[in-house]
């Protein structure tokens, strides 16, 4: 939606839609409208990357995966099974550098969601990963399936936010089926490009499974085109877990989308620098891209980043801070010298959806942008650093979002805007309200915010000085309520998702891998 | 203060300040390290500006003061006295262009308040103009003395606030003698360049004559450097009054800065596209920074606009919009055309400090930063459209503008900030706490904001779960019983000022003109 639906029911909205000229603002194909913004030199930065190739060539890194160690053997790089280490040469950084695609696209559950990487494009998640759920009337607890599907239905009425990311982790589904409510909630409620954990190859073939059924291609087409996509996490410093690294191969064989993404916290976890937390980074980033290209030469892979910084007198991590939007700078410099898309993140550490955490997430948002990133994850919705995601921030950060897409369409300032006309028909001291340039744009010049209330004083304490965050939870009601945007679904498909899903379970399913 | 103040009084402040190392970052001269973005091409620049040369040219500006009428036609203006319009050739506003200073100097209290304007520069203002104060103790009222002193007081105390707006309107203070009271808070409470409202000729000069006596400089060097500065609204569309008018011949001849800022709300007062209103806005500013150089070639004149949009349901204006956003750009691009220092505008309509407050206030701070404006004014506080400054909303506010600062400074990325030797000090899985490469910075390597909060939630629940507006009420009543920051006062000039005082009052002061 690109405005509040403010009357009853899909078919009221629909009419009352009628009636006014609606505005022709497209928020699903964003082009990244703001400059760039380069945080240190040319040089600095080809210094950063030879630092990140010294790293990976003489430091090593840490293997768990054993298969992965010895497609990265074969691929040329040093091991030490022993120890698990792993040293990358450049020459093998620099091959899969060459055969990573710059630009890819990825097949959503109808044409005009579908989404294409490559640097420029401007993508929004809402936040993701999260334990916990919040919202006014039910307060903060353990993310549930409940919690998930509304959070999915919420994802899909916006079109700001062009793909769904794991929201929040439903905690009263059991491990070992967990992927099958999240993956049917996905394709049942949304017709967005789905998000699928990379906890183990048995549920990830499920879930490749269940979407390429549900979207009716085949294995063939489904290989061919991405129509899914993971966040894969290295363990900062230096550490590729188990199932990162399956998630990598298994992802890329099969030619769905991974987005890599170290999680380096400066101070903690990465140097205390923003120069030395990014080249960490990005050290770990490469490797994880080598280690995609070498399963499968060309396998889409998006490079990311989530930098950040701690709190240094208790180790909290921060987010939306300088040192956060530096962080993005520098990704952004480091993604162009290498051409891939990337992601990267926004976020707040507070712990309600106030003054602090609006400030903190588009303080975040706006790094990302000056950065260039493809995808800005955790753009809606994110507090305490990620451990719980809130019903009204989502609602009160979409608004910022959508008034960021709105800079993303062109600006018309010919003749007719500049309105000469109209400066000559309004008299000195007179208003241009009555005025024919006036009337004739009056529905359509200016977005309508989502939750902003423009109300004077008077009238706002009348209705009961309800402030936004407040406000934002009748918002999220009625789009839950509503289903608002949620696709036409095909019966057949639907029953055999489900049966689908009652086989595998009645199989045992398929617990998470580690 | 770059930071808060966590101990008592100035002198336990001091002795705390020494036991840790200082970060060393100078938020006082700041240079928008941002990338320009420019909203339309060039040529459609040049046909605004063009336009606006023939609204000047063809339809002409209502000027309601004769003595302005007389420079104009002096200057070759073509005048109908008794319509009061006067119609303004391009070749006279080239001449004012050619004249009018891109760069100029401000001399404030204290060498390190000395201000320098012009294109590159950036400077903050908190909130102002505004009638009425609130704050969560005392609640929303008609601003007063003491309200004018305390947020003279909190502008003085953090270096990112650049100069003293006129905050609130002391509407205890009687019209005659309103000026005394300003003028001297802003002399005594703090070092920064002052405001001066162009309130009739008399009231600017006794505040010139207060300034200069107690800068303790000449009538000659007052007059050869500027010491204090006033914003000039024209009165949209088209309308120059009486006291505008007289506040721009008078600054310009006392050799002191105005800042021309036509308010133009689009689809009120202006047209409602973005490229209509603007060109409204700079064919206003234009005539207006016409008339200074007539009554003074070489006069210090900021170009300036205010340009957002109403709701166009009631009338009611809104900023922070993606309108507001597009119009600073809009007014960047016109600036460095006729390349003049520049000020924008942020601000919220929002009616306390919620979520949708500090987001309209980013959003149109982010405008104003990416449209390279020299002096962003309403930046920090500012509520209902300027109908109201908020105490606790200038502290949310001015940790979003601490943080732009910081961006301002260079990122060192040298060998040292790479840091390859810490990245080899600690083990794949390890943790940079405890690495030489952290212990050498975890003091002064981050930002720390001053009023977000970091800690977990049930860190934060257990110490009462204090949202941020309500934490920054703390933060402003220490300021204000510290006096933060406040200059060193020579008891002789301010003998001298009160004297003063007392003399004009006793004398009748100066009933505001118009």
């Amino acid at each position: 939606m690109t405005g509040p639906s403010r009357s009853g029911g899909r078919k009221g909205r629909r009419t009352a839609r009628d009636a006014a000229p609606k505005r022709k603002v497209d928020y699903r194909n964003l082009r990244n409208p703001f400059p760039v913004m380069n945080l240190v030199s040319d040089d600095r930065v080809h210094a950063m990357h030879d630092a990140a190739l010294e790293v990976l060539e003489r430091l090593g890194l840490k293997v768990l995966l054993p298969e992965a160690r010895r497609l990265l053997k074969a691929g040329g790089a040093r091991v030490d099974d022993g120890a698990e280490m792993v040293f990358i040469g450049r020459e093998m950084v620099e091959a899969a550098l060459a055969s990573a695609p710059k630009r890819f696209d990825a097949r959503a559950g109808a044409r005009h969601r579908d989404l294409t990487f490559e640097l420029g494009r401007l993508m929004f998640q809402p936040g993701a990963g999260c334990p916990h759920a919040t919202d006014l009337e039910r307060g903060r607890r353990p993310g549930t399936a409940q919690d998930f599907r509304e959070l999915v239905t919420l994802t899909q009425a916006f079109d700001v936010l062009h793909m769904v990311p794991p929201l929040v982790e439903p905690q009263d589904i059991a491990p070992h089926v967990r992927h099958y409510e999240m993956t049917r909630a996905q394709l049942t409620l949304s017709d967005k490009l789905p998000f699928v954990y990379a906890r183990g190859t048995r549920q990830v073939r499920d879930a490749f499974e269940m979407i390429s059924d549900f979207r009716g291609v085949s294995d063939a087409e489904f290989a061919a085109k991405s129509h899914c996509y993971t966040i894969i996490n290295t363990n900062s410093p230096r550490v590729l877990d188990v199932t990162m690294a399956q998630g990598l191969i298994d992802f890329a064989r099969a030619g769905q989308v991974s987005i890599v993404t170290p999680f380096t916290l400066m101070g903690a976890m990465a140097p205390i620098t923003v120069a030395g937390a990014m080249t960490l980074s990005h050290a770990e980033a490469l490797a994880a891209i080598t280690l995609t290209q070498l399963a499968r030469p060309g396998a889409p892979v998006c490079y990311g980043t989530f930098t950040s910084n701690v709190d240094m007198k208790s180790g909290a991590p921060a987010f939306g801070t300088p040192e956060h939007f530096k962080a993005s700078l520098l990704a952004g410099q480091l993604a162009r010298l290498i051409g891939l898309p990337w992601r990267s993140a926004s976020g707040s550490a507070a712990n309600l959806g106030d003054a602090q955490a609006a400030n903190e997430t588009q303080f975040g948002t706006w790094g990302c942008l000056l950065a260039g990133a493809t995808v800005v994850i955790h753009a809606a919705g994110w507090l305490e650093g990620g451990l719980t995601v809130s019903y009204e921030k989502m609602i009160t950060d979409l608004d910022v979002l959508q008034m960021v897409a709105e800079l993303c369409a062109e600006t018309p300032a010919g003749e007719d805007e500049i309105g000469l006309a109209a400066l000559e028909e309004v008299r000195p001291g007179g208003h241009f309200f009555g005025a024919a340039h006036t009337m004739a744009r009056y529905q359509t010049e200016f977005y309508r915010p989502l939750v902003g209330d423009w109300s004077n004083f008077g009238t706002w304490s009348e209705r009961g000085a309800v402030d936004a965050t407040t406000r934002a939870t009748g918002i999220w009601q009625r789009i839950v309520e509503e289903k608002t945007g949620a696709p036409e679904l095909e019966a057949d498909r639907v029953a055999a998702l489900e049966a689908f899903i009652a086989r595998r379970t009645a199989d045992g399913g398929a617990p998470p891998e580690s």
